[in-house]
């Protein structure tokens, strides 16, 4: 089968990659999407090798339950060993010993076909289209925030960055909050989101400071970080929902100082996400910019590094 | 009156220092606790010039109310400036323009008298000895962890650090979790809490990893919030109550992928700790190493330094 293969250094097309037989589900991948986890394991991040990409729509061909077989399926990346006490409490998202579709021990979803276990696999419904159900796995992310905090609808809310994480996050906070303000940088992103009525912004003001509730980080730099600590409130909340690369600078005397709490945010549960682009609660129209083959796969990643792009999705 | 007065190089003894002349309530110190935010500002933290110490206990000598005259107190060490939004929710201690106590534009506690606003002040029974009655501040800082997070009571529970702070808030902590474990450096220390029912360890075994669902960091190095990271389950808490002096490898990756909540924890409610000690929920017993006059000073924060030093104060 085709598949992209990052072998530690360089990302290869490869035309003939061994096709997954693990005995688990396997799927015909529809369509995949890029995301800046991938860019970061491009760099070096989690010293992953293997077959790329964990955002994916797709339709099941081989499984232990046939009627699975022929539907259309979004699936959870994380498969834990079903041994360890978190995967007892069913908290296989941190199982010491899982593997991450496409990001730790597990090869993913830029390839004709991927395998995982039946239980992570989510059946779509019709209405719900490939170019949408891709987004499942980062909207279930920010999904998570909701499972993590509880949102209080008269918060000041604040989102530090404008790009495809942050767009679908302002999205779900957005069924909880009224109040939110997107502090970015890129003009085209900002337009995007004034026009589902969000508050944007460039660069803080003195009087922007120390004014929001909760403040959520998604841009995964140490300026990002330090923007987050000056825009919340003392006794405000900050949601990491990105790992910040670089370690220097990161002070955190004032978490202390102003008593902020900092949540570590990470993946998310699919159902509300499905249930939420198929009620139209949540869209994503306006996300895609590109669609490419395989093949043109250097292409599709230059435009996905591009700092003015949302998201760039291959079709195997 | 005599006071020790730092001036942002040195700490100087000075014979005839003026007397406060506020307005505010004028309380005669009968002892006062050297901390270890006193030993970070005569290293240049909060880059505070005036007379030191904010753990105290006094008596009031002058105030506009007649019926405090005479009594013993003890005083919350954040003045807001009642003006504020923080004020008005009665968050004075996270006032943009607190004063505070010894430590930000209010002369403390090392003097022969000090000034606070009547409202800062609480009489202390005469069950508190004036020895007990220094702790009560750092007490209140260890209740603030209840103020912030549900404890729960079957949870397993880490102090990373054993020094005064972490002994006052395992025994804080103990008032709801029976499963503490207290990670020290100092024999001296660690069998205190021993005596006192904790289980205590000599750095971190593999089989501790990742185990606690609660971890406090009292030690404000960076090899504490190293050690409390690795300590903390996945979605675990970890309460930083301590500022890091430090901004170098503060890795905040583990606490996004494990999704750990950070909470910054500052000063605390009084009432509480006073009552604790009052009916003798909380003991101090062999927490005060030695005591010294005003103008011994030098001794005194030389044994304060130390680091198998507990508690030592000053009797002006």
């Amino acid at each position: 089968m085709k598949a992209l293969r990052f072998d530690g250094k360089n990302l290869n097309y490869i035309k003939d990659y061994p096709k997954p037989q693990t005995g688990e589900a396997l799927v015909k991948v529809s369509m995949a999407g890029i995301c800046g986890t991938d860019l970061e394991i491009l760099q070096g991040y989690m010293s992953y090798e293997g077959v790329l990409g964990h955002e994916f729509a797709g339709v099941v061909v081989e499984s232990k339950n046939k009627d699975l077989i022929g539907k259309r399926v979004v699936g959870e990346i994380n498969v834990g060993c079903e041994k360890c006490d978190s995967c007892k409490k069913g908290m296989q998202r941190h199982c010491p010993n899982r593997s991450v579709l496409g990001i730790l021990n597990r090869d993913g979803a830029f390839a004709e076909f991927l395998s995982l276990p039946e239980k992570n696999l989510h059946v779509i419904p019709d209405s719900i289209t490939d170019k949408q159900a891709v987004f499942v796995e980062p909207i279930a992310a920010a999904f998570e925030i909701k499972e993590q905090v509880l949102l209080k609808p008269d918060w000041r809310v604040a989102i530090v960055g404008d790009g495809r994480l942050s767009q679908l996050i302002i999205s779900v906070l957005k069924t909880s909050c009224s109040d939110i303000t997107c502090f970015g940088r890129h003009q085209n992103k900002l337009e995007r989101l004034e026009k589902l009525g969000i508050k944007t912004k460039i660069g803080i003001k003195p009087v922007e400071e120390f004014s929001y509730d909760l403040v959520v980080e998604a841009t995964g730099s140490n300026s990002g970080f330090l923007d987050s600590m000056k825009l919340v409130k003392p006794k405000g909340t900050v949601i990491l929902k990105s790992t910040i690369a670089s370690k220097e600078n990161l002070d955190l005397t004032p978490a202390v100082v102003n008593e902020i709490t900092l949540v570590g945010s990470r993946c998310g549960p699919f159902r509300p996400a499905i249930n939420a682009l198929a009620s139209g609660i949540i869209s994503v129209d306006g996300l895609i910019d590109s669609e490419y083959p395989l093949e043109k796969f250097n292409e599709a990643f230059d435009q996905a590094k591009n700092s003015k792009t949302l998201k760039v999705v291959l079709k195997p």
